[in-house]
């Protein structure tokens, strides 16, 4: 039988889309220190962004992702107050040069997202889109229309409503890459030097919502016209070390205590094979009563996204009800394609998907 | 003789102007759910925002918002990503009505930078400034020169580094005011309606860095332009209820538990004297020794701005030295203006006051 708990914290499997969960043992920590951080007498919360403490805290943040992803020192490591959307409008104002318009790779919900802001702002085209195949593949090299011209290519490493996510990253020349990366930044080993910037919402493998990780390349920052507002300027948070306002103090501590955590595993090498063992254990499911509408070399490590019975919506409804009463929560796929969704970030444990899988083996003898 | 440490958590009096210090049973709070908020089996860090249990989290911290200040209808509540800075941009943004310049009220380092987004987005008057006299004092209503037909009126309400406040609001017929409010907002009782727009990062009197809270007359934002890109309309923040983009969840949690807290200690009407009482505790130690720069009547509840012996900076270092070793942390004063400052927000409790109060007086006899 089923447990509906599984610790001492009473917590069930988490498998949100995002906000989603963070590795319980850097929430304990977080707890511990949450009324007084290593003696300083306050909370992280309570923490002046220009004191010594904090320092430390900004410190171990940023010297965690670059140690983690192996950031070389061409590129500055942000953390902005925000998440992707703010980074779809200030990535054209700041990197868009006139005449020469944006490159993007549609995909799915995120990318659309990012071109309402590239209408506002610039000239773009759309180099390729999987859009009429109800985006159930990414498109290939030889299918991109890339102009050698372009400011940039805008692409979504990990989709997380569709359930794709590149395996190797389309090669664009000389033009440089802007990949939102918030759905599977630290999930796997990645040449953080082939991209111009790379950007992510925190709140699926970093962190709480309200931060965003940017990794710019500083030369790139630099083509940045006046005419944008002071804010809204890549250049002026490299300067001031992301403090040219007081950043998202306890968000950048919570990201600090995630790469602590990271490279307690291993690193990315370790939680990339971690990974990949999740998910396989979740898509060699895929018969004829579980079917994933994506192709195979595209699926997605981080969100599994499957059908019941090809899309047996009642069946569906049967199964998240079933889950959730099982403790095993948020399931249910995004309001947009509907269908079931596991999405299995870093901090998803295998013990986690393991019971998601024999909960999906009863739920196909009750019900297949 | 003083102690170092005031409770069983080994904090100590934080006089920080920002991120400041938390109620206590807030932290408290937060602490005992951080691992699972109300059986939900989940963290607030890591729940869906379009979750069931997360709603109930933005409506406790809107319902909360709007009780303790008394919102009209009228005004719309968002939870927004940023801060205050950002907000000197997405301001100008929406309301700016070409040709029609911004006044703005300039009394320091934040109406300073305010002005300098205004700068590159619209034309704008200063429409008074005592720069001349150091921002000691608020400009009066005569002197200052409005344009019935501006776009608005920016002013900011409490100046952390000046250390003045607004006591009554400047009459500005019928154009909109919009206020800073960052470092007193639910300090005292506030006519909301009179104001077209309010907003305040949160790290002083309402939660952790990361949010802004936006008080906006609806009808107002329906003003901004469809040139402006998506993200920085607060229509569709309005629209969708904060949840245009994912909201910084943790933050709007712990504005729902401030709120709570307020309620719990009588409201505004309370809490307001009890900032006179503390900020007349300060005040009234000022004397020859103790001098405070700032005209009487324009002094700030929320931050004490004083020199010692007229600003001998040896002696003020060893105060913060010697203030900082007896558990009064935070008592420098802004890098820019120097001096002392203690910042006695909200959830700076009268004890922690009376403890400065008193190593002052010792202080005084001993190097007087």
């Amino acid at each position: 039988m089923m447990t509906l708990t599984k610790n001492k914290y009473d917590r069930i499997f988490n498998f949100s889309a995002g906000p989603a969960a963070l590795p319980e043992p850097v929430l304990e920590k977080a707890r511990e220190e949450l009324l007084n951080f290593q003696g300083a007498g306050m909370s992280v919360m309570e923490m002046s962004h220009r004191s010594k403490e904090f320092d430390g805290v900004m410190e171990n943040a940023e010297a965690g992702v670059r140690q983690i992803l192996n950031v070389p020192e061409t590129h500055a490591i942000l953390f902005l107050q925000g998440g992707a959307t703010h980074q779809f409008a200030m990535v054209p104002m700041n990197l868009y040069i006139p005449g020469k318009p944006v490159d993007i790779i549609n995909t799915g919900v995120w990318t659309k997202k990012a071109i309402t802001e590239l209408k506002v702002l610039t000239e773009y085209n759309v180099a390729a889109t999987t859009e009429d195949e109800k985006f159930s593949r990414l498109p290939l090299q030889e299918e991109l229309k890339l102009n050698p011209e372009a400011s940039y290519v805008h692409l979504c490493s990990n989709n997380t409503v569709a359930g794709t996510q590149y395996k190797t990253f389309p090669e664009t020349g000389n033009v440089p890459v802007v990949a939102d990366m918030s759905s599977d930044i630290v999930s796997r080993r990645l040449d953080v030097s082939k991209f111009g910037v790379i950007f992510a919402g925190a709140q699926k493998n970093i962190g709480p919502a309200g931060l965003a990780l940017v990794i710019i390349d500083k030369e790139l920052a630099e083509r940045c016209p006046a005419t944008v507002p002071n804010f809204f300027q890549y250049r002026h948070h490299i300067k001031n070390d992301s403090r040219f306002n007081t950043p998202p103090t306890f968000g950048i501590y919570m990201v600090g205590l995630v790469m602590d955590w990271l490279k307690e595993q291993g690193g990315l090498e370790v939680i990339e094979q971690h990974n990949e063992t999740k998910a396989k254990v979740l898509y060699d499911l895929m018969n004829d009563f579980y079917t994933c509408p994506i192709k195979e070399e595209d699926r997605s490590l981080m969100n599994v996204v499957f059908r019941v019975q090809g899309g047996n919506e009642e069946l569906e409804a049967k199964f998240v009800k079933e889950a959730t009463a099982a403790g095993l929560s948020g399931l249910k796929g995004h309001r947009l394609v509907g269908g079931l969704r596991a999405s299995i970030y870093n901090a998803q444990p295998l013990e986690g998907v393991q019971a998601l899988a024999d909960f999906m083996k009863e739920f196909q003898k009750q019900n297949g």
